[in-house]
């Protein structure tokens, strides 16, 4: 997987992506990050970029030409049409169906903006996916980029070994992690759950999937639909949901 | 606004906030990034930090004690005990509503994650925000972190200019940003909008308004809710619905 991105701080770029896993994937060759500065693509000798809006308003626009010459120059060096990542709270909100559908691609291409925005004519022209990270306003599109080039990457065939697949595909189940310790047995007064300490392997799995099962009905209920539960997990979550209400109930009355 | 990172890998946190704007904010001295690095308060000569998880399962887990005793740095350095936000798949997803209530922090710390988590007991100990930045799966929690702090840092009092905070202002009216368009007033055979040279202030400030309700309208409907519209504009939306289900309805009989 070969990662373009169109931008103009490419040392953002280069510099971020040095995780332990992506630097890992990097150096055994499973993926690449080329970072292309925009700037390079002026066609004045400023440099200059950016231009104000038609109609008025706030800000500068990032002109059509340079982003256009930019997105060329990767063009020509693949040899075809490759899908154009455009980040914009506009965007179809990212999730992890989306990260796994562009895993699957040879060459992605991620346009950041900065400014007001990006010409539109650019857009239209070279654009195929308009992508958010999530609903709220960044400086621009770099981060996004790596947060979704990070979450790509760890779909492609060979980034991950296997134990750490095992990780994420836990998440794809839809439910939230259980809780985890590690040694010492005892911290700050606090004891590892005895389960855990039991050695008794399908007693630390039920524990676990209990636990899982809590977390998202307590926190993140709307990821539970998508879960696959059983009925007497079902009943569960009804049972605790009654004596969560009624927690809150006495609370109330409390006061 | 001091930001204090609790992190693996202190040169990304570094490295990566190197935008126009947050670097503009910290040469002006309105806000601030220290990067501690937990591995520097391991308890071994091996700067070890993680450990195996009790109970079995893939992976290591970050042990209590550096991740505490490096929170402890910063409690004792500012003299109280601050807002500490973990970054995982589990917490509430953050929004831009979220960045404005935590930009009236003085100070805030992320607790950055990696390999398959944290030993919980610490986590109960000092998070008070568990956050998500949307519903993928990252490698580590310092991307996550850095876009938190450049959404949070653009609520920050004299971070932006007064221009620049009119456009994030602008998404939290909860419509998407209109087309956009500077010079040549022809490129690629595309040409400027007319309404946009006309020079008519009011023609232009309805041309967008439209144009920002008809592309959340069409992409993000679930927006809609949140925006303040008109009865005149609903209705107009109700129109290009019909019109959308009658072209989707051409589409379909065609094939």
């Amino acid at each position: 997987m070969n990662f373009h991105v169109l931008t103009l701080f490419p040392d953002m770029i280069r510099d971020g992506m040095n995780t332990s896993i992506i630097g890992r994937a990097m150096a055994g060759g499973f993926l690449d990050i080329e970072a292309v500065n925009i700037r390079d693509y002026a066609f004045n000798k400023h440099q200059k970029v950016d231009d104000y809006p038609y109609g008025g308003g706030a800000g500068m626009l990032m002109q059509a030409e340079p982003v256009y010459l930019a997105y060329e120059s990767v063009e020509k060096k693949i040899g075809y049409q490759p899908r154009v990542i455009y980040l914009t709270p506009q965007g179809k909100v990212f999730n992890q169906e989306m990260a796994k559908d562009f895993a699957e691609e040879k060459d992605l291409v991620f346009l950041c903006g900065h400014y007001e925005g990006i010409d539109e004519r650019v857009l239209e022209e070279i654009v195929t996916d308009y992508v958010s990270i999530g609903d709220y306003v960044l400086t621009g599109g770099e981060l996004p980029a790596m947060v979704m080039m990070d979450s790509i990457s760890r779909m492609v065939p060979g980034v991950l070994t296997n134990q750490e697949s095992g990780e994420t595909e836990s998440f794809s189940g839809s439910l939230l992690e259980y809780p985890q310790y590690s040694r010492p047995e005892i911290w700050h007064e606090k004891k590892v759950p005895p389960v855990l300490l039991s050695g008794h392997h399908a007693n630390v799995e039920a524990w676990r999937r209990e636990q899982s099962i809590y977390r998202t009905a307590r926190w993140r209920p709307d990821l539970l639909k998508k879960a696959d539960l059983s009925n007497k997990e079902w009943n569960q979550i009804r049972q605790w949901r009654k004596q969560w209400k009624e927690e809150s109930q006495k609370a109330e009355d409390k006061e």
